[in-house]
């Protein structure tokens, strides 16, 4: 373990470096313009994981964006562990609130800003250095381990579960490791056992071929942005902020007592969540407190919205059509094919017969609830401890990572969410950063995980 | 007159060239990367307006886009005739919609295919050259005219008010010429005897300083674009379709019996509006016909609305902001002042305690009524059954020219509304055209107006 903590420290500068090419690849999946940049993200991972010593090192095609394996096979009778992470980033609009250039990632009071930083190519790079240390000082891995690369978790994972479908024997494993969630702080990690599912949506309202003038017809005709509004004002109830779509909440699992109880120690409190976002007033589902909500219960959200004329000045027009991003995030034991439909027949159903409504479902993925009492858990359970000083919390989250999902149910092994972002990182939005400290912990948090066995 | 025939007849092609010239200038107000193509389209004028002979030609700078002046007043115990046009035009988004492009003015099939064919270059561009003809083949006009083109008609004509009561004296006349409206079909002439005033609204609703995460957040923060759909839900009744801004109908006139009897001849009519827009069905005011809600009653729209991610794709975001611009159409006796101290007051009444609201007043303009006894409207009378063998049908108007307001208030002068567009002509909407006929009428109509005291 020495020599290894020595190798870390002397090659932190390096490990930074290459870190900042990989995050230099805008390889945003959701802009098609980008196609090739994600291309030569899973291109530049494939030759970085050869040269750090992995073997069978392949890119593997799916119908959308490719997936990137490798593995190293030659610890028997120890277990498997696969490593997931994803190469793919969000957008950064809006790009003029940057700091810096989102694509070269620039160093500031000892966090690395830029696109992908935390979410999630930081990450799980930190994976692969650890790995690379292992083989560099002791010329073999104390476990066997398996990688997979996705490019398509920001679009919701829309083909991994074929890929694994067809893959199974390749995939096998024991445990799936993820670093792609954070801590509740510098020092307090957390262990997610439960992740949302997420059902996103487009909806576009139009009501004639294109825009009329809006004095000519303006109190004749009806006007697509303000039938959109009437619509969105009816997925939820105002007061007490309950979707409305008939049979939303079927299945949804309810808390035991204890489990509430647990989740009030959660790092996610009000307070938490004011100083992380800047809201004035936390706004959730009435008679649950907000732990439980982001982590327990689903909710809806308009993720987008445009209609007609958004530049600058006036335009005196009635829009022919209106269209919004809707999303929901789903909790067990919702089904997201089921909540797909319902919100689709739901929407339909109260559009205004004069206008014709398209509801596409650009992705979908499942809940996801696995049991504390794992082993790996208890591994992870230590290794943070070593490495932190606290003991980490159990707590469910918001967000949906689809692999976990998608392994349960076609590989039936558990993931360790073991994330070293910070509730700050900005994800998704702009300045997303990952604290340096942070990124080098994880690297020995990962290391110390693999030789745990 | 004969001469005068002869002219016009031998210069169909000069004009229809000179009127393309001037259409290649994207004079578009409303966005500022076009300021210069605005004041070289004043230029453009200038220099014509010399060239067909009227005097004392001058660009006039105000607070906003310059107005072009030019005179002729040798015409001694005659009235004198103000012509207003305006030499701005409105954005010609949705660019791909268009079969040519909008700046390169195109025929087909007898349409002059370009953005201001008919809204408003075209039409004004037609009293040029009536006088440009009167002054070719008679050496003198019968008039005195006063031409007044404006650059910020599309903005709401925002420093046209200053711009006339600076200049009162150098404005007097006896009456206003505009063609700045259309025909109810090519052989049915219309006179508009009341038009609608607008305030035109932008609203920002915002509720923290950056985006957030919607799988983190998701369920316990506000997010503005459900609360401007909200909002928005807020402003109409969705069932009679009146608008709820308190005090909102206040002062609003009651067409008499007559008046009423009078509007269901209109060429507005629920099968004219589903043939000139496309939509399914006619939405409107309860207890009120369409040519009422055209030309009678006040009304309010949503003229583009954005928020979040609206790029390919999906982003699990919670927008930090939504904005919406929304205008109202006013009527007689409404008063724009009012109407936007009883809007942005409601708005920020209504908007949640957690939300920044930001309200912006892009421009405001009066209603305005005329007396249909009026002598100049008994000439336009004339000559219109001269040209197109009807008498046109006297109507009110759902669209703004905010001048006559401020004519009417400023100089008390009222506006002939001589319009030589047609219902189908797509102002503000792609694919804009002139009838190139009704173009070539227009001119005879103008010089038969101005031979007619």
């Amino acid at each position: 373990m020495q020599e290894l903590q020595t190798y870390l420290k002397q090659n932190k500068e390096k490990q930074l470096n290459e870190l900042k090419q990989l995050l230099a690849i805008p390889s945003i999946s959701a802009q098609s313009e980008h196609k090739k940049d994600i291309q030569t993200a899973a291109n530049w991972l494939a030759v970085h994981l050869k040269k750090i010593g992995m073997e069978h090192v392949k890119i593997v095609k799916t119908k959308g964006y490719p997936v990137v394996y490798a593995d190293w096979l030659k610890a028997k009778d120890k277990p498997t562990v696969l490593v997931y992470g994803h190469y793919d980033v969000q957008s950064p609009d809006p790009l003029e609130q940057w700091k810096s250039p989102p694509f070269i990632a620039e160093v500031r009071k000892g966090n690395l800003y830029g696109r992908g930083t935390a979410d999630d190519k930081g990450q799980f790079f930190a994976h692969l250095k650890s790995i690379e240390a292992l083989l560099q000082t002791q010329g073999s891995l104390p476990v066997n381990v398996k990688i997979m690369l996705e490019g398509e978790e920001e679009l919701g994972s829309v083909h991994l579960a074929e890929f694994v479908d067809k893959n199974k024997k390749l995939l096998e494993a024991d445990v799936c490791l993820i670093s792609d969630s954070h801590m509740a702080s510098p020092t307090q990690p957390l262990m997610e056992y439960g992740l949302r599912g997420i059902v996103y949506t487009q909806v576009e309202l139009s009501t004639m071929p294109r825009d009329a003038h809006s004095g000519s017809y303006g109190g004749n005709i009806p006007n697509p942005a303000i039938e959109l509004a009437l619509l969105v004002s009816k997925l939820k109830d105002e007061k007490s902020q309950r979707v409305l779509i008939p049979g939303f909440y079927d299945g949804v699992r309810r808390l035991a007592l204890r489990e509430r109880f647990e989740l009030r120690k959660s790092s996610i409190t009000r307070k938490t969540i004011l100083d992380e976002t800047g809201v004035k007033k936390t706004v959730g589902e009435m008679g649950f407190f907000e732990a439980e909500r982001a982590g327990a219960r689903p909710t809806l959200d308009v993720n987008g919205l445009w209609s007609g004329y958004t530049g600058e000045g006036q335009k005196t027009i009635i829009p022919a059509r209106a269209c919004a991003k809707i999303s929901m995030r789903l909790v067990p034991h919702q089904d997201s094919a089921d909540i797909a439909k319902k919100f689709t027949r739901y929407v339909k159903a109260i559009a205004p017969k004069y206008a014709d409504v398209d509801v596409r479902i650009l992705s979908a993925s499942e809940p996801i609830l696995m049991q504390k009492d794992n082993k790996y858990f208890k591994v992870a359970e230590k290794v943070l401890k070593e490495v932190f000083g606290n003991s980490p919390r159990y707590e469910l989250q918001g967000g949906s990572i689809p692999v976990t999902a998608i392994l349960k149910d076609k590989l039936g092994i558990d993931s360790v969410l073991m994330g070293f972002g910070l509730p700050d990182d900005g994800l998704h939005s702009p300045n997303e950063k990952l604290n340096l400290d942070m990124f080098y912990k994880g690297i020995e948090c990962s290391a110390r995980f693999l030789t745990s066995f």
